[in-house]
């Protein structure tokens, strides 16, 4: 088969690949039908992180079940399925609590910008999409972001404890800020202020349910949120990870608030944390790498029930061999997130 | 009158300095009886954190009142009183929300280990001890740690979540780490492991409640807390607030747990906070300064009715004379905490 390989920074070929197959009962092969490309994919097209080259991309598979080992329950082939970021045992005891990003029989995937994708724990960590919606484009398109982005900013929401009737601020105009603009109007936030520094990116902001939008930088954004919320507000989603973007959300969070953070913390190590505004307001720092698996359920019936539409996050489609186009895109901010279809 | 000050690191002097009069309606002034040297005195001691040399020392005051202004209503002349280490109004968003130590008009002791304290604002600091406990000795010494270490152990035990039946870590054995242990107790944790490295420290801990102890250090400390935990504690309390005890509470910390931190932050700046492992561990860091006047009136009357006795802390007592060898004591660990009797 064809897949996306990292082949150094700012280089992504498509190779020729062994096939996945079968190889242990509670396994899956999914052909991939869509995918996509996602910002923290960046990070070492950018050589920000290390990563092998001749490593094989891509995280965020929906697609076709093809072919199921002996003991797998919850799918068979033909199943319509899609699956979060990373592979999880839906046993352990974190899996049992929604925390599927520390299963402890976890794994990552081998490139599901690829043709097919071997799915280690099929009951675990596949979703399926009901047959009535199988092979309908466009709700295709709204749940794809359920694989990662649209997970990721619910859980910035949730982990900043936005509740009906709230002021949240939400930093960062990325696929994973208008996601969480997008969760903090599904749990009712009564006004979402979305900083950023994109016209057209705070305009899916606004189209998502912003009411306010914060376009200055470094101290002038952070009085402008301050003066916008009287003084902080309670509920801050930091959907960025640079340290940056942290000390920002600090800032512009009310003494006894709340940051949510689930932006891939970056440069924290060399700028540092302002651990101190945390310490003397009382500031609490909630939120890591979302575990998506536990929201899938919840956010298909919405996407299901035409409540929830993530997809005009994909300003881009591609196929496969589109996908290195697809990163340059995404890396010079031509598009917001690339959807692939192989 | 007689009063503490600070000459520059390692020198504490006993001066004469003018008596505090009430200036404002709102004031009081309070004949100081019982005073503590806290560890966070230390660091200015220790020339490892800036004041400027001729500043007055000490914010854990209880005493009786000697005179008020006229609009103050909820003590008078007489009345035996203590006091948090900051001083609040009582009326404004954040303390209606139990958080004093964001009050907005706040205000700073000048100077608690003299003769008489000056209290800017009366109504919204001072806790009346009631008259048939004003002058019983030992209730008094239990009660004066409410002044601080007692609600700050008692605001971690809060921030970390502890509830009745949890096991709980206590990172640190200093007076707020054993005020943590007795905390997490009266919350209803059942195994508590305290970590420290001073075996008299750790025997008060065991009197206080802790089921289990912690001697080793760094890497070995560890290992030893996961493995009494299985694998880390839901709840750990971070009691130092130096960057290695607040990166060991990260390491203890099971995923989707949370460390409970109310040690000023230390050192975070140079040797950063382990972030990437908040993060991917999906644990939540809540706490800060301690809002102790929030817990003062739940946490004395459970001194008065005897259930709740943090005095044990206070392993030596001095007169304001005594003041410096006071603080010498503590900065060579030679006594816990110091009760000062001016």
């Amino acid at each position: 088969m064809r897949a996306a390989v990292f082949d150094g920074p700012g280089e992504i070929g498509i190779e020729e690949v062994q096939t996945p197959e079968v190889e242990a009962p509670e396994e899956a092969i999914v052909r991939v039908t869509h995918t996509a490309v996602c910002g923290s994919d960046l990070w070492f097209y950018r050589g920000e992180s290390d990563r092998e080259p001749g490593s094989r991309v891509g995280h965020e598979p929906m697609g076709v079940v093809e072919s199921v080992g002996a003991d797998v329950r919850s799918v068979e082939p033909g199943d319509r399925v899609l699956a979060p970021f990373s592979v999880s045992c839906g046993e352990c005891e974190f899996c049992r609590k929604g925390l599927h990003t520390s299963c402890v029989n976890g794994d990552s995937w081998k490139g599901a910008q690829a043709e097919y994708v071997h799915v280690t724990n099929a009951d675990g960590t596949l979703v399926r999409v009901p047959d009535r919606h199988a092979d309908d484009e466009s709700t295709l398109e709204a749940l794809l972001p359920l694989t990662d982005v649209m997970g990721t900013g619910h859980h910035a929401a949730l982990s900043a404890g936005v509740e009906a009737g709230d002021t949240a601020v939400v930093v960062g105009d990325g696929a994973v800020g208008l996601c969480a603009v997008l969760a903090a109007r599904r749990l009712g936030a009564e006004r979402i202020i979305a900083m950023g520094h994109h016209e057209d990116r705070l305009d899916i902001a606004e189209s998502f349910g912003a009411t306010e939008t914060v376009t200055e930088r470094g101290e002038q954004a952070v009085e402008r949120a301050q003066e916008l919320t009287y003084g902080g507000a309670n509920h801050v989603l930091e959907c960025v990870g640079a340290a940056s973007a942290m000390n920002t959300a600090i800032d512009i969070c009310r003494p006894g608030g709340t940051v949510g953070y689930v932006g891939v913390p970056y440069g924290v190590d060399e700028s540092g944390l302002d651990v101190f505004s945390l310490f003397s307001d009382n500031i609490t720092l909630q939120g890591g790498v979302a575990p998506v698996r536990a929201y899938a359920e919840d956010l298909m019936a919405d996407v299901l029930g035409g409540t929830l539409d993530p997809s005009p996050v994909f300003t881009k489609t591609v196929d496969l061999d589109g996908v290195p186009e697809g990163y340059r895109a995404m890396d010079e901010r031509d598009a917001v997130k690339v959807l692939v279809r192989p």
